[in-house]
């Protein structure tokens, strides 16, 4: 088998075998097939594309690349959740503790990452003595005794895609609904869990600019994962603006906190019901999405998920009592009002603009050597379709530097007031299939 | 500027500015831009290919990256020729003297290269004495005194190019328009002619395997140089059984000897009277492609033609008795006739398979370090079209060693015979624009 001649036949529109796509994903990752071969294969993808049998054997083929976690000790149906960028998104905070609750077992390995604010362990690190650097046997211990554990990644997952994501990314081939998918699935696979629940952000800030797009690449993933035995759902979610109100890591956990209390910003409530009642349904814990968005419910109403967030947080070390003293919690030096200056309706708040702002007070990593600053942020007071008044506020700077002047400017030029507008729909769709 | 924005650029059908692709040959060329980045973007070129500008900046970009032959010291206008690829291709060798005997100056430069026979200069070696290994300054002046030379290659042409077609070649990106032309065509350039004719095959032993293809490349190559100031056509010619009836490097000087003399076989004559009319026309020696027919027949007739031979021949050292006494030429020790086997009418005989069978006998190099047998090869006693009995010879097997099964074998499994077939059009179209 010549790698040539599979560039050759993909250039032609022709499928590629299960043998063929094994011999390029392993002899990629062990340096047998140069890059050069691989870029020329991917962009001869992004022009030909891949069938559904195509996808599912690529994803599988980088699974095999490196380590796999087993998962198997754990009792019940894994269900683990994916987003797909996106601003301000707290999701997994709030899901993790709410589908636990219903004694789903959570066993979430998490990383740092680049971005506009932290990744889910560097948001956990904002409760004092929150530890993530946990032994196997410890988390598997706590996932089976407590339904939910965090681990930081571990374990050599995924090479192939880690190399080939690489090229793309300098190659332009990023964008190829084929790779995408078997990027994405390929890593979840790879973690262990059961059953997939897909977030697929479209609009502005996210990747996928339209819902046509997004669609595509939530039907592309969804496939890939029935079609290799993980049941998977997507929802389809507005990224036109940024998620909730919060942006920046403490302001995250506590805009959490409040919505497993019942209180949290409405499109990020409505938000994890749609994705968690997904993740219920595929556990097995409920016979229609109806039922198990209302077991949801009850489990906040009755205080049961923010007290299996307490037990969450005390069992890895940290500190349960900021869940009531949130000024336990890392607090900014200043904060500074940003005004309107005419009157008006909120029409823009562009997502990565805004989150960009929120990486210039030190919320986020620029490169992978940044330090975060896990107490400043930004707080959004007013969302698209809101009223405003000259001089009331747009949003608050949590910040720990004085002369925010830069901040200042990004987002006013993120906001645009106009005379009228409404609010986005949130979830655009539901992709099962 | 950064290449991966070109890349996405040219993958998206943008064009790319005459900046951008100076700058991706320049940074190819001095090792800058990564082979990854480069077959990436030949791949997208191969989907959204380069319109007339485009071509002809990365033609000249190519010419440009490496050292340029300067022919202006050769007074008159220098044609040089260009076939690609071809089994039996004896066109040089006749075309070379046929228009320097009417004062054309031909300043060749040419190479051994790989193949079923050996290149150009391979074959000139097969006269005793003859030497390509002249200065520079001797080349000039015997252009200028007698109006034809013969020169090894020298210097470092067009890099870029080596580069990139060995890139091309490893990554499925070999088929494509843009790029075949801009190769091809910046050598010609780099190598310092004024006008350039093409000789473009066809058929199955050709690169182009139909008519509309070849024509398509012809079309590209002689756009872009009229559009860089290099007047330029082209003919397209059949090459679904291999021109002439000699195939090998003694055996091929022998044809030119005979069609210089007026009697070598009519193919090969037509085609090079097609090829010389238009280096006559674009040398500005005739007015119009007939009156420039005119006068190659008459140098031909009157003996001229084969005069020049022979004095090119001792010009560069070598014999030119062997023009009146073929047998001075390397002989084969071996003569073997390969009989039909039915009667009826050649079908078919693919060119490239015969090629190889030339090359198993020794004719050509498989790899650059093979040492070619000038002596051995092929000679075709029929062509498509003529009518066979059971007995009567096929081929003439010219060979060194006596078992030489395996040519024969190749040769039965090339050549087919049906009870009808018509000779195939030798000369398929003219390109001029």
């Amino acid at each position: 088998m010549r790698m040539v001649d599979l560039i050759a036949r993909k250039r032609d529109g022709k499928e590629l075998t299960t043998e063929e796509i094994n011999f390029f994903i392993q002899g990629y990752t062990k340096g047998d097939i140069p890059d050069y071969q691989v870029s020329a294969l991917a962009m001869a993808i992004f022009f030909q594309d891949m069938n559904d049998r195509e996808r599912a054997d690529l994803t599988m083929a980088m699974v095999h690349s490196g380590e796999t976690i087993d998962l198997s000790g754990i009792e019940g149906v894994k269900v683990d959740k994916h987003s797909t960028g996106g601003v301000g998104d707290t999701t997994t905070l709030v899901l993790a503790p709410l589908v636990a609750a219903l004694d789903i077992p959570v066993a979430k390995m998490s990383g740092r990452g680049l971005g506009h604010t932290g990744g889910t362990i560097d948001k956990l690190e904002s409760i004092q003595g929150f530890d993530v650097e946990i032994t196997k046997e410890q988390f598997l211990h706590l996932v089976n005794e407590h339904k939910i554990a965090v681990i930081g990644q571990t374990g050599n997952l995924t090479p192939a895609d880690k190399k080939l994501y690489a090229l793309r990314d300098v190659t332009g081939t990023v964008n190829s609904i084929p790779l995408i998918a078997s990027s994405i699935m390929s890593k979840k696979i790879a973690a262990g869990s059961d059953a997939i629940v897909l977030d697929v952000k479209t609009g502005a800030g996210a990747f996928m600019k339209t819902t046509e797009d997004a669609k595509e690449l939530a039907h592309a993933m969804v496939s890939i994962g029935n079609n290799v035995g993980r049941k998977t759902m997507a929802v389809i979610s507005d990224m036109s603006q940024p998620l909730g109100e919060a942006i920046g890591n403490a302001l995250e956990v506590q805009e959490a906190i409040d919505t497993l209390r019942g209180k949290g910003p409405k499109d990020l409530e409505e938000l994890c019901l749609a994705l968690g009642r997904q993740m219920v349904f595929l556990a097995g814990k409920a016979s229609s999405l109806e039922e198990a968005e209302e077991k949801l419910k009850e489990v906040i109403a009755n205080g049961k998920a923010l007290e299996k967030f307490k037990e969450f947080i005390a069992n890895q070390g940290g500190d349960p009592s900021v869940v009531d003293h949130p000024e336990k919690l890392p607090q900014a030096k200043f904060k500074i009002e940003l005004p309107a200056r005419k009157s008006g309706k909120v029409a823009e708040l562009v997502a990565d603009e805004i989150g960009t702002a929120a990486m210039l007070l030190g919320a986020g990593r620029a490169t992978k050597e940044s330090q975060i600053d896990l107490a400043v942020g930004l707080m959004l007071n007013k969302k698209i379709g809101d009223a405003v008044e000259p001089g009331e506020s747009l949003v608050t700077i949590y910040a720990n530097r004085e002369n925010v002047d830069d901040v200042i400017q990004k987002l006013y030029e993120s906001i645009v007031i106009a005379d009228d507008a409404v609010a986005p729909v949130l979830v655009h769709d539901i992709v099962t299939e």
